[in-house]
Protein backbone atom coordinates (compact mmCIF):
# COMPACT_ATOMS: atom_id res chain seq x y z
CA UNK A 1 0.00 0.00 0.00
CA UNK A 2 1.51 3.22 -1.30
CA UNK A 3 1.71 5.56 1.97
CA UNK A 4 0.31 9.42 0.65
CA UNK A 5 2.42 11.58 2.09
CA UNK A 6 1.16 15.73 1.98
CA UNK A 7 2.44 18.20 -0.24
CA UNK A 8 4.39 19.79 2.63
CA UNK A 9 6.34 17.12 3.95
CA UNK A 10 8.33 16.49 0.67
CA UNK A 11 12.36 15.91 1.81
CA UNK A 12 15.18 16.12 -0.60
CA UNK A 13 18.57 14.11 0.70
CA UNK A 14 21.55 13.52 -0.96
CA UNK A 15 22.63 9.99 -0.19
CA UNK A 16 27.10 10.55 -1.16
CA UNK A 17 28.12 6.69 -1.08
CA UNK A 18 26.19 3.65 -2.62
CA UNK A 19 27.74 2.25 1.05
CA UNK A 20 25.45 5.03 2.86
CA UNK A 21 22.31 3.80 1.12
CA UNK A 22 20.34 1.86 3.52
CA UNK A 23 20.77 4.30 6.07
CA UNK A 24 19.42 7.00 3.74
CA UNK A 25 16.80 4.50 2.67
CA UNK A 26 14.20 4.37 5.43
CA UNK A 27 10.92 5.37 3.54
CA UNK A 28 9.71 3.56 0.49
CA UNK A 29 8.10 6.57 -0.44
CA UNK A 30 10.86 7.80 -2.70
CA UNK A 31 11.93 8.20 -6.07
CA UNK A 32 15.82 7.35 -6.07
CA UNK A 33 17.74 8.88 -8.60
CA UNK A 34 21.17 7.49 -9.47
CA UNK A 35 24.14 9.95 -10.60
CA UNK A 36 27.30 8.61 -12.28
CA UNK A 37 28.20 11.87 -14.22
CA UNK A 38 31.29 10.19 -15.63
CA UNK A 39 30.08 8.56 -17.12
CA UNK A 40 28.04 5.67 -16.42
CA UNK A 41 24.91 7.76 -16.19
CA UNK A 42 25.68 10.26 -18.99
CA UNK A 43 26.05 7.20 -21.56
CA UNK A 44 22.69 5.23 -19.93
CA UNK A 45 20.90 8.31 -21.17
CA UNK A 46 22.55 8.77 -24.31
CA UNK A 47 21.93 5.37 -24.92
CA UNK A 48 18.14 5.40 -24.92
CA UNK A 49 18.48 8.99 -26.77
CA UNK A 50 20.03 7.30 -30.00
CA UNK A 51 17.48 4.43 -30.05
CA UNK A 52 18.75 1.78 -27.65
CA UNK A 53 15.80 0.06 -26.51
CA UNK A 54 16.96 -1.05 -23.20
CA UNK A 55 19.89 -1.46 -20.74
CA UNK A 56 20.37 -4.00 -18.16
CA UNK A 57 22.77 -3.40 -16.06
CA UNK A 58 24.86 -5.71 -13.69
CA UNK A 59 26.91 -5.12 -11.27
CA UNK A 60 29.52 -7.47 -11.74
CA UNK A 61 32.15 -8.61 -14.73
CA UNK A 62 30.89 -12.28 -14.33
CA UNK A 63 27.14 -11.30 -14.21
CA UNK A 64 28.25 -9.68 -17.76
CA UNK A 65 30.31 -12.08 -18.92
CA UNK A 66 27.38 -14.56 -18.60
CA UNK A 67 24.98 -12.25 -20.83
CA UNK A 68 27.69 -11.89 -23.42
CA UNK A 69 28.01 -15.75 -23.25
CA UNK A 70 24.20 -15.88 -24.15
CA UNK A 71 24.40 -13.95 -26.86
CA UNK A 72 23.90 -10.45 -25.74
CA UNK A 73 25.37 -6.96 -26.58
CA UNK A 74 27.80 -6.20 -23.42
CA UNK A 75 29.71 -3.23 -22.28
CA UNK A 76 31.86 -3.38 -19.56
CA UNK A 77 33.84 -0.52 -17.71
CA UNK A 78 36.78 -0.55 -15.00
CA UNK A 79 38.60 2.06 -13.71
CA UNK A 80 37.53 4.45 -16.18
CA UNK A 81 39.00 1.56 -19.26
CA UNK A 82 36.64 -1.02 -21.12
CA UNK A 83 37.23 -4.26 -19.45
CA UNK A 84 39.38 -7.03 -22.16
CA UNK A 85 36.75 -9.07 -24.03
CA UNK A 86 34.35 -6.66 -24.11
CA UNK A 87 33.42 -4.12 -27.29
CA UNK A 88 32.37 -1.11 -25.52
CA UNK A 89 32.84 0.70 -22.02
CA UNK A 90 30.63 3.39 -20.73
CA UNK A 91 31.65 6.65 -23.29
CA UNK A 92 28.55 8.02 -24.69
CA UNK A 93 30.02 8.10 -27.81
CA UNK A 94 30.01 4.41 -28.30
CA UNK A 95 26.21 4.04 -27.57
CA UNK A 96 25.85 6.59 -30.61
CA UNK A 97 25.97 3.65 -33.24
CA UNK A 98 23.06 3.30 -35.08
CA UNK A 99 23.17 -0.54 -34.79
CA UNK A 100 22.50 -0.76 -31.55
CA UNK A 101 18.97 0.94 -32.65
CA UNK A 102 16.03 -0.67 -30.92
CA UNK A 103 18.80 -3.54 -29.06
CA UNK A 104 18.90 -4.11 -25.54
CA UNK A 105 22.49 -3.31 -24.08
CA UNK A 106 23.74 -5.11 -20.95
CA UNK A 107 26.06 -2.51 -18.82
CA UNK A 108 28.45 -3.17 -15.80
CA UNK A 109 30.51 0.20 -14.81
CA UNK A 110 32.96 0.53 -11.63
CA UNK A 111 30.45 2.75 -9.71
CA UNK A 112 27.14 2.95 -11.39
CA UNK A 113 25.85 -0.17 -12.21
CA UNK A 114 26.38 -0.90 -8.24
CA UNK A 115 24.92 2.29 -6.83
CA UNK A 116 21.70 1.08 -9.27
CA UNK A 117 22.26 -2.58 -7.54
CA UNK A 118 21.82 -0.57 -3.80
CA UNK A 119 18.70 1.64 -5.26
CA UNK A 120 16.57 -0.97 -6.02
CA UNK A 121 15.36 -1.56 -2.80
CA UNK A 122 13.15 1.44 -3.68
CA UNK A 123 9.90 1.79 -5.62
CA UNK A 124 10.92 4.01 -7.93
CA UNK A 125 14.65 4.29 -9.57
CA UNK A 126 15.33 6.63 -12.06
CA UNK A 127 18.65 7.88 -14.26
CA UNK A 128 19.84 11.60 -14.17
CA UNK A 129 23.26 12.84 -15.59
CA UNK A 130 23.79 16.91 -16.65
CA UNK A 131 22.41 16.08 -20.32
CA UNK A 132 18.99 15.51 -18.91
CA UNK A 133 19.19 17.54 -15.83
CA UNK A 134 15.63 19.16 -16.48
CA UNK A 135 13.56 16.39 -17.62
CA UNK A 136 14.65 14.72 -14.08
CA UNK A 137 13.45 17.49 -12.58
CA UNK A 138 10.12 18.00 -14.25
CA UNK A 139 9.61 13.81 -13.58
CA UNK A 140 10.02 14.55 -9.66
CA UNK A 141 8.14 17.61 -9.32
CA UNK A 142 5.16 15.29 -10.52
CA UNK A 143 5.36 12.54 -8.14
CA UNK A 144 4.39 12.75 -4.37
CA UNK A 145 7.44 11.30 -3.27
CA UNK A 146 10.72 12.14 -1.56
CA UNK A 147 14.01 12.55 -3.20
CA UNK A 148 17.27 10.96 -2.42
CA UNK A 149 19.79 11.59 -5.00
CA UNK A 150 22.24 8.56 -5.03
CA UNK A 151 25.90 9.81 -5.99
CA UNK A 152 27.78 6.70 -7.06
CA UNK A 153 30.93 8.20 -6.27
CA UNK A 154 34.10 6.37 -6.62
CA UNK A 155 34.49 3.10 -4.98
CA UNK A 156 31.96 4.08 -1.94
CA UNK A 157 33.87 7.54 -1.88
CA UNK A 158 32.17 10.99 -2.39
CA UNK A 159 32.78 12.53 -5.58
CA UNK A 160 32.73 16.03 -6.68
CA UNK A 161 30.64 15.36 -10.21
CA UNK A 162 28.33 13.42 -8.76
CA UNK A 163 27.90 15.80 -6.11
CA UNK A 164 27.60 19.22 -8.64
CA UNK A 165 24.69 17.59 -10.63
CA UNK A 166 23.15 16.44 -7.14
CA UNK A 167 23.63 20.42 -6.61
CA UNK A 168 21.79 21.33 -9.75
CA UNK A 169 18.94 19.24 -8.80
CA UNK A 170 18.07 20.86 -5.20
CA UNK A 171 18.58 24.53 -7.41
CA UNK A 172 16.07 23.34 -9.41
CA UNK A 173 13.37 21.84 -6.69
CA UNK A 174 14.34 24.03 -3.92
CA UNK A 175 12.32 26.70 -6.03
CA UNK A 176 9.28 24.55 -5.78
CA UNK A 177 7.76 25.14 -2.29
CA UNK A 178 6.45 21.82 -2.02
CA UNK A 179 10.28 20.71 -1.38
CA UNK A 180 10.72 22.15 2.04
CA UNK A 181 12.20 19.49 4.07
CA UNK A 182 15.86 20.50 2.60
CA UNK A 183 18.54 18.48 4.41
CA UNK A 184 21.58 19.37 5.19
CA UNK A 185 22.93 17.31 2.36
CA UNK A 186 21.06 19.04 -0.41
CA UNK A 187 22.06 22.62 1.10
CA UNK A 188 25.71 22.00 0.51
CA UNK A 189 25.53 20.48 -3.14
CA UNK A 190 23.10 23.23 -3.94
CA UNK A 191 25.89 25.81 -2.77
CA UNK A 192 28.92 24.20 -4.68
CA UNK A 193 26.47 23.70 -7.76
CA UNK A 194 26.03 27.43 -7.58
CA UNK A 195 29.75 28.66 -7.22
CA UNK A 196 30.30 25.73 -9.79
CA UNK A 197 27.28 26.35 -12.62
CA UNK A 198 29.14 29.16 -14.78
CA UNK A 199 31.92 26.42 -15.48
CA UNK A 200 31.46 23.38 -14.39
CA UNK A 201 34.96 22.07 -15.86
CA UNK A 202 36.95 24.22 -14.45
CA UNK A 203 35.23 24.27 -11.09
CA UNK A 204 36.35 20.21 -11.61
CA UNK A 205 39.93 20.73 -12.61
CA UNK A 206 41.21 19.64 -8.98
CA UNK A 207 38.49 16.76 -8.72
CA UNK A 208 40.07 13.35 -8.97
CA UNK A 209 37.90 11.76 -11.45
CA UNK A 210 38.16 14.16 -13.95
CA UNK A 211 42.22 14.73 -13.50
CA UNK A 212 42.07 10.63 -13.94
CA UNK A 213 39.80 10.69 -17.25
CA UNK A 214 42.00 13.49 -18.19
CA UNK A 215 45.23 10.85 -18.10
CA UNK A 216 43.53 8.82 -20.59
CA UNK A 217 42.63 11.26 -23.05
CA UNK A 218 38.98 11.62 -22.32
CA UNK A 219 38.49 15.11 -22.79
CA UNK A 220 35.99 14.80 -24.84
CA UNK A 221 34.00 12.75 -22.68
CA UNK A 222 34.23 15.20 -20.22
CA UNK A 223 33.13 17.96 -22.19
CA UNK A 224 30.14 16.08 -23.49
CA UNK A 225 29.02 14.88 -19.44
CA UNK A 226 28.86 18.29 -18.23
CA UNK A 227 26.17 19.62 -21.27
CA UNK A 228 22.91 20.83 -19.71
CA UNK A 229 19.45 19.62 -21.04
CA UNK A 230 20.36 18.42 -24.41
CA UNK A 231 17.89 16.01 -24.24
CA UNK A 232 14.69 15.37 -22.76
CA UNK A 233 14.19 11.85 -21.42
CA UNK A 234 14.29 10.10 -18.05
CA UNK A 235 15.35 6.61 -17.98
CA UNK A 236 13.56 4.45 -15.59
CA UNK A 237 14.32 1.02 -13.89
CA UNK A 238 11.37 -1.65 -14.39
CA UNK A 239 12.15 -5.08 -13.83
CA UNK A 240 15.56 -5.55 -14.84
CA UNK A 241 16.40 -2.97 -16.59
CA UNK A 242 16.52 1.08 -18.07
CA UNK A 243 13.95 2.24 -20.51
CA UNK A 244 12.53 5.54 -21.36
CA UNK A 245 9.61 6.85 -19.35
CA UNK A 246 6.23 6.90 -21.65
CA UNK B 1 55.86 -1.36 12.13
CA UNK B 2 55.49 2.37 10.75
CA UNK B 3 54.62 2.99 7.43
CA UNK B 4 57.14 5.70 6.31
CA UNK B 5 55.10 8.31 3.96
CA UNK B 6 56.46 10.90 1.93
CA UNK B 7 55.74 14.12 2.58
CA UNK B 8 54.75 14.64 -0.98
CA UNK B 9 52.30 11.74 -0.35
CA UNK B 10 50.15 13.41 2.12
CA UNK B 11 46.57 12.87 1.97
CA UNK B 12 43.78 15.02 3.16
CA UNK B 13 40.24 13.59 2.95
CA UNK B 14 36.47 14.03 4.52
CA UNK B 15 34.28 10.84 6.01
CA UNK B 16 30.95 12.32 6.29
CA UNK B 17 30.02 9.86 8.27
CA UNK B 18 30.74 6.78 10.83
CA UNK B 19 28.86 4.51 9.04
CA UNK B 20 31.60 5.45 5.91
CA UNK B 21 34.19 4.89 8.13
CA UNK B 22 36.01 1.22 7.25
CA UNK B 23 35.94 2.68 3.50
CA UNK B 24 38.10 5.82 3.98
CA UNK B 25 40.24 3.98 6.90
CA UNK B 26 42.46 1.79 4.45
CA UNK B 27 45.72 3.03 5.42
CA UNK B 28 47.00 2.39 9.08
CA UNK B 29 49.30 5.69 8.55
CA UNK B 30 46.56 8.68 9.10
CA UNK B 31 45.51 10.81 12.19
CA UNK B 32 41.67 10.27 12.58
CA UNK B 33 40.13 13.59 13.63
CA UNK B 34 36.80 13.28 15.62
CA UNK B 35 34.30 15.66 14.94
CA UNK B 36 30.98 16.55 16.65
CA UNK B 37 31.00 20.11 16.38
CA UNK B 38 26.74 20.50 18.16
CA UNK B 39 28.19 19.34 20.84
CA UNK B 40 30.35 16.51 22.25
CA UNK B 41 33.57 17.57 20.68
CA UNK B 42 33.48 21.18 22.08
CA UNK B 43 32.30 19.67 25.04
CA UNK B 44 35.07 17.51 25.50
CA UNK B 45 37.71 20.08 24.54
CA UNK B 46 36.19 22.81 27.08
CA UNK B 47 36.12 19.96 29.71
CA UNK B 48 39.98 19.43 29.39
CA UNK B 49 40.35 22.97 29.34
CA UNK B 50 38.73 23.75 32.60
CA UNK B 51 40.64 20.61 34.40
CA UNK B 52 38.63 17.67 33.72
CA UNK B 53 41.68 15.13 33.88
CA UNK B 54 39.98 12.50 31.39
CA UNK B 55 36.77 11.43 29.07
CA UNK B 56 36.19 8.17 29.13
CA UNK B 57 33.90 7.96 25.78
CA UNK B 58 31.53 5.19 25.75
CA UNK B 59 28.86 4.36 22.60
CA UNK B 60 26.13 3.03 24.55
CA UNK B 61 23.22 4.37 27.48
CA UNK B 62 23.78 1.03 28.99
CA UNK B 63 27.47 1.35 29.07
CA UNK B 64 27.00 4.66 30.44
CA UNK B 65 24.63 3.03 33.16
CA UNK B 66 27.35 0.48 34.18
CA UNK B 67 30.09 3.39 34.95
CA UNK B 68 27.28 5.07 37.29
CA UNK B 69 26.68 2.22 38.80
CA UNK B 70 30.44 1.95 39.95
CA UNK B 71 30.50 5.60 41.14
CA UNK B 72 31.65 7.91 38.27
CA UNK B 73 30.29 11.05 36.94
CA UNK B 74 28.78 9.97 33.73
CA UNK B 75 27.42 12.44 31.54
CA UNK B 76 24.75 11.48 28.54
CA UNK B 77 22.78 12.88 25.75
CA UNK B 78 20.63 11.58 23.25
CA UNK B 79 18.43 14.04 20.96
CA UNK B 80 20.12 17.03 21.74
CA UNK B 81 18.54 16.26 25.96
CA UNK B 82 20.12 14.91 28.69
CA UNK B 83 18.84 11.53 29.22
CA UNK B 84 16.95 11.09 32.76
CA UNK B 85 18.74 9.88 35.54
CA UNK B 86 22.39 11.76 34.63
CA UNK B 87 23.48 14.67 35.80
CA UNK B 88 24.46 16.42 32.20
CA UNK B 89 24.30 15.90 28.47
CA UNK B 90 27.15 17.49 26.31
CA UNK B 91 26.63 21.01 26.83
CA UNK B 92 30.17 22.76 27.48
CA UNK B 93 28.56 24.47 29.86
CA UNK B 94 28.12 22.25 32.58
CA UNK B 95 31.62 21.21 31.61
CA UNK B 96 32.98 24.65 33.17
CA UNK B 97 32.31 22.97 36.81
CA UNK B 98 35.08 23.69 39.57
CA UNK B 99 33.81 20.90 41.40
CA UNK B 100 34.92 18.24 38.15
CA UNK B 101 38.78 19.30 38.08
CA UNK B 102 41.01 16.41 37.77
CA UNK B 103 38.19 14.10 37.38
CA UNK B 104 37.72 11.86 35.39
CA UNK B 105 34.03 12.00 33.26
CA UNK B 106 32.24 9.08 31.31
CA UNK B 107 30.37 10.50 28.27
CA UNK B 108 27.81 8.87 25.93
CA UNK B 109 26.10 11.21 23.01
CA UNK B 110 23.48 10.54 19.80
CA UNK B 111 26.46 10.65 17.40
CA UNK B 112 30.28 11.75 18.70
CA UNK B 113 30.74 9.05 21.18
CA UNK B 114 29.65 7.19 18.27
CA UNK B 115 31.97 8.72 15.49
CA UNK B 116 34.58 7.74 18.25
CA UNK B 117 34.14 4.28 18.60
CA UNK B 118 34.63 3.70 15.41
CA UNK B 119 37.96 5.42 14.58
CA UNK B 120 39.42 3.78 17.54
CA UNK B 121 40.83 1.42 14.70
CA UNK B 122 43.38 3.99 13.93
CA UNK B 123 46.65 4.41 15.11
CA UNK B 124 46.11 8.06 16.20
CA UNK B 125 42.69 9.60 17.24
CA UNK B 126 42.23 13.18 18.40
CA UNK B 127 39.07 15.84 19.00
CA UNK B 128 38.45 19.03 16.67
CA UNK B 129 35.66 21.76 17.42
CA UNK B 130 36.32 25.03 16.54
CA UNK B 131 37.64 26.05 19.38
CA UNK B 132 40.98 24.68 18.98
CA UNK B 133 40.66 25.08 15.12
CA UNK B 134 44.38 25.98 15.16
CA UNK B 135 45.57 23.61 17.86
CA UNK B 136 44.29 20.80 15.36
CA UNK B 137 45.90 22.24 12.43
CA UNK B 138 49.23 22.59 14.28
CA UNK B 139 49.25 19.40 15.58
CA UNK B 140 48.35 17.33 12.57
CA UNK B 141 50.89 19.33 10.33
CA UNK B 142 53.60 17.74 12.79
CA UNK B 143 52.29 14.57 12.33
CA UNK B 144 53.70 12.43 8.92
CA UNK B 145 50.86 10.61 8.45
CA UNK B 146 47.48 11.04 6.51
CA UNK B 147 44.37 12.71 7.52
CA UNK B 148 41.58 11.60 7.61
CA UNK B 149 38.50 14.24 9.10
CA UNK B 150 35.56 11.82 9.97
CA UNK B 151 32.40 13.95 10.47
CA UNK B 152 30.19 12.42 12.97
CA UNK B 153 26.80 13.67 11.63
CA UNK B 154 23.58 13.19 12.83
CA UNK B 155 22.11 9.80 12.97
CA UNK B 156 24.84 8.35 10.24
CA UNK B 157 23.58 11.79 7.83
CA UNK B 158 25.63 14.55 6.21
CA UNK B 159 25.68 17.36 8.54
CA UNK B 160 27.06 21.16 8.08
CA UNK B 161 28.28 22.25 10.70
CA UNK B 162 30.86 19.72 10.92
CA UNK B 163 31.26 19.63 7.40
CA UNK B 164 32.32 22.96 7.67
CA UNK B 165 35.03 22.23 10.86
CA UNK B 166 36.53 19.76 8.33
CA UNK B 167 35.99 22.26 5.45
CA UNK B 168 38.17 24.91 8.05
CA UNK B 169 40.61 22.30 8.69
CA UNK B 170 41.57 21.35 4.82
CA UNK B 171 41.14 25.52 4.56
CA UNK B 172 44.22 25.57 6.50
CA UNK B 173 46.14 22.73 6.00
CA UNK B 174 46.42 22.95 1.95
CA UNK B 175 48.37 26.20 2.70
CA UNK B 176 51.05 24.17 3.43
CA UNK B 177 52.44 22.26 -0.14
CA UNK B 178 53.04 19.23 2.68
CA UNK B 179 49.15 18.30 1.37
CA UNK B 180 48.85 17.62 -2.09
CA UNK B 181 46.51 14.85 -1.90
CA UNK B 182 43.32 16.71 -1.77
CA UNK B 183 40.30 14.36 -2.38
CA UNK B 184 37.19 15.85 -3.45
CA UNK B 185 35.19 15.42 -0.41
CA UNK B 186 37.68 18.08 1.44
CA UNK B 187 37.59 20.18 -2.29
CA UNK B 188 34.36 20.87 -0.88
CA UNK B 189 34.40 21.43 2.25
CA UNK B 190 36.66 24.16 1.93
CA UNK B 191 34.04 26.11 -0.41
CA UNK B 192 31.69 25.37 1.93
CA UNK B 193 33.80 26.85 4.58
CA UNK B 194 35.06 29.83 2.39
CA UNK B 195 31.38 30.66 1.84
CA UNK B 196 30.41 30.55 5.61
CA UNK B 197 33.04 31.63 7.04
CA UNK B 198 32.40 35.18 7.86
CA UNK B 199 29.41 34.18 9.43
CA UNK B 200 29.23 30.72 10.38
CA UNK B 201 25.91 31.12 12.64
CA UNK B 202 24.19 33.03 9.91
CA UNK B 203 25.15 29.95 7.14
CA UNK B 204 23.52 27.91 9.42
CA UNK B 205 20.36 29.07 9.94
CA UNK B 206 18.57 26.42 7.37
CA UNK B 207 20.66 23.09 8.77
CA UNK B 208 19.17 20.67 10.10
CA UNK B 209 21.18 20.28 13.49
CA UNK B 210 21.42 23.85 14.31
CA UNK B 211 17.25 24.77 14.32
CA UNK B 212 16.90 21.67 16.51
CA UNK B 213 18.65 22.98 19.19
CA UNK B 214 17.09 26.18 18.45
CA UNK B 215 13.98 24.62 19.45
CA UNK B 216 15.63 23.70 22.21
CA UNK B 217 16.31 26.96 23.42
CA UNK B 218 20.47 26.11 23.29
CA UNK B 219 21.31 29.16 21.51
CA UNK B 220 23.89 29.89 23.83
CA UNK B 221 25.70 26.37 23.27
CA UNK B 222 25.19 27.26 19.71
CA UNK B 223 27.58 30.54 19.32
CA UNK B 224 30.32 29.21 21.74
CA UNK B 225 30.51 25.86 20.06
CA UNK B 226 31.33 28.65 16.58
CA UNK B 227 34.16 30.65 18.49
CA UNK B 228 37.48 29.86 16.40
CA UNK B 229 40.73 29.20 18.75
CA UNK B 230 39.84 29.67 22.05
CA UNK B 231 41.78 26.93 23.35
CA UNK B 232 44.97 25.74 22.49
CA UNK B 233 45.03 21.72 23.35
CA UNK B 234 44.63 18.65 21.40
CA UNK B 235 42.85 16.34 23.22
CA UNK B 236 43.98 12.41 22.27
CA UNK B 237 42.60 8.97 22.77
CA UNK B 238 44.63 6.85 24.33
CA UNK B 239 44.20 3.71 26.23
CA UNK B 240 40.12 4.05 26.83
CA UNK B 241 39.72 7.57 27.60
CA UNK B 242 40.79 11.19 25.58
CA UNK B 243 43.11 13.60 27.52
CA UNK B 244 45.23 16.49 26.56
CA UNK B 245 48.53 16.35 24.87
CA UNK B 246 51.66 17.01 26.55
Amino acid sequence: METIIQAHERKIEICYSPALFPVYYSNKNCVVVVIDVFRATSAICTALQHGVKRIIPVASVDEAREYKAQGYIVAAERHGEIVEGFDMGNSPFSYMNPALKGKEVVLTTTNGTKAIERAKAADKVIIGSFLNLKAVCNYLEKQNKHVILLCAGWRDRYNMEDSLFAGAVVNQLKQNPIYTGIADSSLAADHLYQIAKGDLNGFLANSSHRKRLARLNLEKDIEYCLQENTMDLVPIFKGNALSVSK
